[in-house]
């Protein structure tokens, strides 16, 4: 019969770091929770959401579900780019209503920006140079990697052939222009794993940086519902010039608590270029159309009618309620953190709070005291790159009655490191 | 503030085709339909279901929509691979059950199985050598093509560097093995387009072949649930030594009808070995999963409640009562369209029934005429590759009443080439 057959694989796989941030993370609460099993603990870490669906988009799917119950209303293949109705309910609200000349069809629906962010490499060319903040959110780096864009990992677990752009408190956050030349930046704002938001004068420096060196920018908005600031622009096609160089990842999972539920969308504008090897132009938008056409089969029916319930009037109204729900969180995680001695970033325009970890202890001990003093999980700073190191993200994403007994946790730990505790 | 940017694409797009199959097919129905607005087509062309979803997995999801919307039994990210649930109801039923040896750690639940059979590629080697039947699900090959594993396509549509296996009615639709080595070989059974079936004996000898030669057989059993002859294998699992060199892609699209709800699923066996550039033995088990954790979310909670309440007893029988109202249609089609003096093949053991064009008329000439004396939309077999001309694609999936008009138009209609017509 043979031997079992062993094809050929994709070998940039093997560059992959086994110790994968979360996972990690799940090992150590696994064995915790075995070696202390009346612990309760409560989870901070990965930015999931807790509340319960807006009512308005539950109210919708189960219409759509009834709808597939009939053959005069039942839906089979729907357009790979998502639905007319959903996409223009996209453009004029996200994206008009702002002032932002974006159109339903520079709007592509699909099941999440993680998938988005990493498939949009498809369609790119292999030699290109790419520039990722530190700390950043893994999966930008970990699909470079897959794709071969990159070489191997040094000890501190960055990629040789990548352009590191280190965020810190040294620079509020905000990462400096590239030294050398790139084609692909990516920027997320509000940013995960920091908090950090990007001004409009910022991202216009960003932009033009973008323009004068022919770098494509790959904006992530996952996070722009949280947005409080009025001066702050939510999109990146707020700003003179993006639509010549950016494209832009948006999704339903944080302000409408679609993690579980799975809709999310890219912009591509139309006429953003790019250019073949024997030097022909063609848009981008044409490209990713005919990518998803052939590697993808849209979102589910049901799911665009609860994404698209969002932007009622109700919906928006309940959207509303959820985010400041979380919000409130953060602010209590900020406010009480800081009251325990700690410094904290971010969670004014983010549902992420950024610790500075106690001088002396890295992000990992940091991690491994708080799960065993005070039985919370948070995710080390350095899990999303040696910039990291020294930082800590706690979530605003739980019930107001866990935040407020993790916070107490916190501040009868060794880790709170001021007498400042007391209410 | 410089030109709009140009960045450097995947140059291996500019080789597709223009023409892709079912948008030109969407163009010539357009313009036919602007011409005779009068016209009532019907449309046997893509493989859309058209029945409404089985009540069991509607009620399914209506009661996972409720969950969503108490705090309690909400659900947010799930895993990437699917929840364990789903996962050991489909080992259970669709493998185990046939006495196949797959695991639910070896089912990875997914969006679609465009997706998955395009998706896997991300993991094997660039310099792999592909084999595809001729007539062929366009996705396999374009998406090899976008992956840069083929030269340019001839004035046939076929690409270099990959080799085609024609499949006709000289060969009873059997693709013959390759005749030079190849790395990977995509089979489909029932199989899209032509409707033919594999026995357990062919089967056996493309396992055999693989095993022999180190090839990866993907094994695309989209229309399993159509099979009615007992004694045919439903998985490629069934056949000894698959479990050693094939991955299986499985879908809820065509037996429970969820075109527009969004489930399928990939089998990836353990001790299924790859090799890196370096020699490094790794199984593709580990690959897919690293694959679907970085790219990859999950789906949708609610859809995965309802794909499970396709193996609940009431969801087992709607299911079969869909599959056999569609296998109605499909007899209806292979009756009427030999009593009009049609040679025809398929429609018996899938939803397809693949026509051989009367003599002189080829593919799409036969599409213009039966689009425009019938106003009957199908597939032209040369869209599905160079030795698919001189055939035709009519679906099952549409209405009792729609097939039966079709049927009769068809008889009227100039192809009709006997006069075998009477009822």
């Amino acid at each position: 019969m043979g031997r079992a057959v062993v094809v050929q694989i994709n070998s940039n796989y093997l560059k992959l770091k086994a110790g994968y941030l979360f996972p990690e993370i799940a090992r150590r609460v696994k064995d915790f929770s075995a070696a202390n099993p009346e612990a309760s603990l409560i989870r901070l870490g990965i930015g999931d959401v807790t509340e319960p669906l807006p009512a308005a988009c539950r109210e919708a799917m189960k219409q759509a579900v009834d709808a597939m119950g009939r053959r005069e209303s039942f839906h089979g293949y729907g357009p790979e780019q998502g639905y007319l109705w959903l996409r223009e309910a996209i453009a004029s609200n996200d994206f008009q209503a702002r002032g932002c000349a974006i159109s339903a069809e520079e709007i592509f629906v699909s099941d999440g920006s993680k998938c988005d962010s990493s498939n949009i490499l498809d369609i790119l060319g292999e030699g290109i140079r790419i520039a990722v903040t530190d700390p950043v959110y893994p999966v930008y780096v970990d699909s470079n990697v897959m794709a071969g864009r990159t070489g191997e990992a040094d000890e501190t677990g960055r990629y040789a052939g990548l352009t590191y752009l280190p965020i810190t408190a040294a620079n509020g956050f905000c990462a400096p222009l590239p030294e050398g030349p790139v084609d692909l930046i990516y920027l997320c704002f509000p940013n995960n794993p920091t908090g950090a938001v990007a001004s409009r004068e910022q991202l216009q420096r960003w932009v033009d940086y973008a323009l004068a060196n022919q770098a494509l920018i790959l904006f992530d908005a996952a996070y722009e519902a949280f947005i409080r600031d009025p001066e702050l622009p939510h999109s990146i096609y707020e700003i003179e010039g993006a639509k010549r160089c950016a494209i832009e990842f948006r999704s339903f999972s944080k302000n409408a608590g679609f993690t579980g539920t799975r809709c999310a969308l890219t912009v591509v504008p139309r006429g953003l270029m790019g250019v073949g090897a024997d030097g022909q132009e063609v848009e981008l938008w044409s490209l990713w159309n005919r990518r998803q056409s052939t590697k993808f089969n849209g979102v589910s029916y049901i799911v665009q009618r609860g994404a698209e319930a969002v932007y009622s009037s109700e919906g928006q109204a309940q959207v509303k309620e959820l985010v400041n729900f979380y919000m409130e969180n953060a602010a209590i995680l900020r406010r009480d953190l800081s009251r325990a001695g700690l410094r904290v970033f971010g969670g004014e325009q983010a549902p992420y709070v950024w610790i500075q970890t106690p001088e002396g202890v890295d992000s990992w001990s940091f991690f491994d005291r708080l799960l065993s003093e005070a039985h919370v999980v948070g995710t080390p700073g350095s899990g999303f790159g040696a910039a990291g190191e020294g930082y800590f993200r706690l979530s605003a994403f739980n019930s107001r009655a866990n935040v407020a007994e993790a916070m107490e946790r916190i501040a009868q730990s060794s880790l709170a490191v001021s007498n400042k505790v007391a209410i």
